[in-house]
């Protein structure tokens, strides 16, 4: 099987988009990158990159960006809503098939260190790679933004960097990496404008109130369907997948006695969520994910092209 | 989205596995091409080959392995059950995704008359891409076989080939080209094993007598299961799929005071199947291939490969 990750950078600009063009062009620019997408928001004033490909050629793009980054984003002249500590804030590598998670944490230390080596930004490693418990958690990294952490790394032995450092680069910043787990966003809407049954739905659920495993939701009103919808964030598909929290919504949804109206998945999914709907409808005893043609096809364009 | 045709040429070679390696190899060695599977089959003494690629490549692919059967077949010595008219015997075009049949029917005459043109084989065209209804169906072009059509094209006008001839190549004969939907296999076991219950439902649903779009099935005992199982092909995905027959032998086995113990997806079968599944079990809205992450990869690798 071919072995392809997943990265989405987030950069620490989103109004200037000749800026976003040029980290966007370095992405575009490593041979074998597939870029899926790119998104600018002005208020946060960032944006999120998505591309994949073998791990050399994300790791090779992936330092790319950060450079050119580097390059063009002023720590000191940024503002924004949304929480950062640098021009390139965060770089999550996904495992998206013929890759362990162990290989992804392994290639998230191997770019951070030479963002740290190359180019003098100090780098943190968060989630599945983090070396200490503290930092699996982004927001703790985070804690302070680039203007508090600048000053912390000086004064506190915890708040270092994991490479490079204590001081940050002057302009950049500092970058966090890091694997983890795909996230599917999926969002059920209840056949009801009351929205304490999303919220009430939404607790049962939610693994941190002891729900399914890898599940975060909350419960909102949708103004434009006057439905209740409970939005999902599922973290671990081997856990709970999308059949799976449907089966569990629906559950509940009859005990408030409405019933789910219509739901929507937010952005991508794997095949693996589907093939294990089909099996289940069709009484399949056995189904091989290369006997979709797509996931078939993918496999052979990617074969060899990195070991 | 990408254009990708899947070409299933057959040889009448199924015995020799350095011929059929050979012709494999010429196959594989076009640029792009993606090699998908080979079978060789002594008993028919014939071998499937299955690839796919971009329409310029796969006609590419599709002349080298035609012109290397050419050169290392000859039609004067084989001896097989399966019928069989040349060499390469036919070479059926399926568009899988950003083409359109009219597309693939334009190809297949491209590649026709290049097969005709430069190798001296002459060609037929069959099934989408025939000229006269009655070579639609490959048996009624393939009557007589190799040792019949070779004196029946000189005599009868109605038996003479679309391109090139009207004598057969002294070798390799002649060969059939056409583009076709996509065939899936599909076989539904049910809880029984009166052999009886899955012949009256496998009349019930093929299209021949009266039932579903696109659906031929026959009734089986299969003894190492003791079950009786319907076994489908669906050649026109978009008027039923694997979903629809599932339902309507479902409910024609409860009528039978049965109901289905299991069924089995044999070869490939595309991702829309299974979305159409999820999209109902999971009361989508809408949902695009281009969701489905290996779909969407794929499109991007394909990206510009051919106009």
């Amino acid at each position: 099987m071919a072995k392809l990750i997943e990265c989405v950078p987030n950069f620490s600009e989103g109004r200037d988009a000749h800026v976003v063009e040029l980290i966007e062009g370095s992405i575009r620019g490593v041979e074998g990158v597939l870029f899926l997408g790119s998104e600018m928001d002005s208020s946060h004033n960032r944006s999120v990159m998505t591309f994949a490909g073998t791990p050399s050629c994300v790791a090779e793009a992936a330092f790319a960006a950060v450079k050119k980054a580097s390059e063009l984003i002023d720590m000191n002249r940024h503002r924004g809503e949304h929480p950062r500590i640098g021009a390139t804030d965060v770089v999550p590598l996904i495992p998206l098939s013929g890759v362990s998670m162990e290989e992804c944490v392994a290639l998230s230390e191997e770019i951070a260190k030479r963002i740290s080596d190359e180019l003098g930004i100090p780098t943190y490693l968060y989630e599945r790679s983090a070396r200490r418990p503290e930092r699996r958690n982004l927001a703790d990294i985070r804690k302070g933004e680039y203007e508090g952490l600048r000053k912390a790394v000086l004064s506190e032995e915890s708040r270092r960097p994991d490479f490079g450092g204590p001081a940050l680069h002057p302009t950049a910043g500092a970058t966090v990496i890091g694997a983890r787990l795909l996230l599917v966003a999926y969002n059920i809407y209840l056949d009801t404008p009351d929205v304490s049954v999303a919220k009430r739905i939404a607790g049962k659920i939610r693994e941190r109130d002891g729900g399914l495993p890898g599940v975060k939701a909350l419960g909102f009103l949708i103004k434009e369907k006057n439905m209740a919808q409970v939005s999902i964030n599922l973290t671990d598909l081997s856990k709970c997948g999308v059949s799976e929290v449907y089966g569990k919504v629906a559950e509940e949804a009859a005990k408030e006695g409405t019933e789910v109206a219509e739901s929507e998945i937010v952005g991508l999914v794997p095949v693996s969520e589907f093939i294990g709907i089909a099996m289940q409808k069709l009484k399949l005893m056995e189904f091989d994910r290369n006997q979709v043609i797509e996931s078939r096809l993918l496999d052979e364009m990617t074969e060899g092209r990195d070991e």
